[in-house]
């Protein structure tokens, strides 16, 4: 048998916390060593415990000190925690590259906007199908107790929609509407996104590309936080063979 | 056998006129006798034809004097045109109530401003459920050489719902939007609309209801202008027993 | 203030029991007075509590006598619980309206198979629309732990549009098919029926309509037990209004 | 200016004949030199017009001569009439090998069975996620005309998630199904396919992939035979710079 990968959990408390130390405990290859809470010196949990891999589900005002504290124990990190900015990811990229120098050490930090690989995979393949189509809109669908439109995955899938449209030398898509342009949704980056506030959902995504007499859809349903689960034991499972930082799931999807 | 309907077009020349021309002519039940074409006399031609329907598919600033002229001649109408105001309805209902009682006669008028069975039936449904959940926002999705948003049909649509939800005695959806208003599409009497433009589509409609675990989804596609003609063909039946004006399809479909 | 209904849940300890507790009790026009589980006696349960409504979710083997013994006890019935059979329903139609007769009560029951909104409107909509289109078939979709294929409410919908299309004298639908008819899915009285097995479904419904250039769609989601909530308060409500048996949802929603 | 691609349309008086011919002629970096229709000489016909290129929508009993034709006329062609085999493919690409080898050519001959960009994308977006989720099935929807079931473009996915499924060493997906199997659709190498026929669909397939708590949908819809063009002009546009046989749209679009 081969042998486990010793996993610690920050924020284990916290309702995704909790369902990924429940994900690790039922997975054959990983052991969970460590539930570590707010509060918790981090270094020292994970120290005690064995710890390869730390997954942080913790809060914005503490997710970037437990990754350096993380770096610093030797142990690698993967975080789904939300609140980081160019910087922060810089000073933790840097912290990586020093440490992996300084100690030979080959210490991978995996930070992932999202885990949910419908919702990566819609939005690669959107990227990749955006510069063979005339028209690209994106709707994404949230329940009703979301304070901010458009969502933050539907952003960064339109601004990947524009990036390629303009890689590919595609002008301005075609658009003849010269009243109610409120029902045309938000402009980002030229391309229409639209959000739907329904009761009963929970997290969804469309994409539709158009070209004459023909149009390709590419839908994704986060129906539960589960749904995270197969990304972030994915992760866990890769981080120790990509020393430094990694932003974003689908560089470790291998398409 | 019994005895055909018979049938004038008038705007035969045009797309929908055409269409319309030769569902009638592919209906065993009717008999075209006459293509009305811009120009010629309508009360003439219907007349000399011997026409017992009139379907009418002009322009705006045609149908009206259309169906005053059909009228005097004695004969039914089936209007698609648009361009109708709650002003030129109200002239066609007097007209027609003044003749049907002074010559004994039932004439008909029927003037619908979407034939598809599939969009009268979506509007319809939708307004039956709205009152039965909390939430409920309209999508509608078109080419993108159509200059105003929303669609009629969306916005007819979403003030059904409206008013469904007042009678109801329901209040507002919920919405924690705070940031982002432009995504959240066109406020509609209280309902959001969003409008797509996608070239390859042609007409289509989406009614989302939302419960706590449960949607309900309504949705029509209009593919081709044929799908007009079983709406128009079912008038052309109903309009000789349906003595007055009757505004849209609905009130024919005994649902 | 008006008088809150008293209601007693049989099978409280069940999962959709438990859902029932809790839904009454957020009800500001309920109060729950019981809360009966296996082995008790329900007569005395729900007399000692002075409940008004029972909602049974218990167990085939136990829910017919239970009603009997509400009938008895005086106590309206709402049922959720599954494994009624034509006799059961016969037996307890002749029993509630003896006990009415004799006793001068308008004791009422309210049998549902399905008590999620959503799904009882899509039936209901899908046999309303379904003589004015040319095909209509039915795809079911369910987590791949349900055991029996296609699903009870997709067969009762196949079965309503195939009435509605008999009613409205309308024949087989078109089909060309010569080969591979496995892929074609279950016929359900001349209704093509697909069930779909999908690990992170849990129960949804389309029926989809065609004619020349159209379609409607009509799509139901059922994500949570709490779905059904909403119809079980609507049947908690009605059912003091409405004396004998009833049988299925839709005959509440007045529609 | 650049140089216009001189391309000839052999089957050029049927209906997709005809539409190539107007979407080259509509092509600005291209110039239609031939119309070749039934019974004409195909090599004499495209020489004598001096073709680069010949789009080949012919019949499956003339399209492999024409191919061979066209090889030794020193013309690339590219395929979208239907008939083609193993053995026929073979023919051709040992044929586009010998002449390139003696007339130090690169000449190149594309076959594609589906113009359809968003078509293609799917089977290839779907053959990409398939191993990242635990079930996977499609459905294809056409109109009722169609005799074969499921679509060949339905079976092709269906085979390509299979052997993604393999190749990631996943096991045979969770269905727990004991009754009712006629309506889990047809089993094509251990995936579910369910094949629907409606009026007024014209041809669109949905590949449905799950995991616990997440949906990945991907949709494709074929409204017109207009919207193979994109992909035959793309074709077009690169099988100069592709010698010997390419079997397969996808190739070219370089994911």
């Amino acid at each position: 048998m081969t042998q486990q990968i010793r996993v610690a959990v920050l924020g284990a408390a916290g309702r995704m916390g909790a369902t990924t130390c429940a994900a690790v405990e039922a997975a054959a290859d990983m052991e969970l060593v460590a539930r570590v809470e707010a509060g918790q010196d981090v270094a020292a949990a994970v120290r005690g415990a064995g710890a390869q891999v730390a997954v942080d589900f913790t809060v914005p005002g503490a997710t970037e000190a437990n990754v350096h504290a993380l770096l610093d124990a030797g142990v690698h990190a993967v975080v789904g925690a939300t609140g980081w900015t160019d910087e922060s990811r810089a000073r933790v990229a840097e912290h990586a590259a020093r440490v992996n120098a300084e100690r030979e050490r080959g210490l991978g930090v995996v930070i992932a906007p999202n885990f949910a690989l419908s919702a990566v995979l819609a939005m690669r393949f959107a990227a990749q199908a955006a510069r063979f189509f005339e028209s690209a809109e994106v709707i994404e669908l949230h329940h009703p107790n979301k304070v901010d439109a458009p969502s933050g995955t539907a952003r960064h899938t339109a601004e990947a929609i524009a990036a390629a449209r303009r890689g590919a030398g595609l002008g301005p898509m075609p658009d003849a509407t010269e009243t109610g342009w409120e029902a045309r949704g938000a402009d980002v980056d030229g391309v229409r996104v639209h959000a739907v506030r329904l009761r009963g959902l929970v997290a969804h995504e469309e994409v539709l590309l158009g070209n004459p007499g023909e149009q390709l859809l590419i839908r994704q349903d986060s129906f539960d936080r589960v749904s995270f689960m197969p990304g972030v034991l994915l992760a866990v499972r890769q981080v120790g063979s990509r020393p430094g930082l990694t932003v974003g799931l689908e560089h470790l999807l291998e398409l």
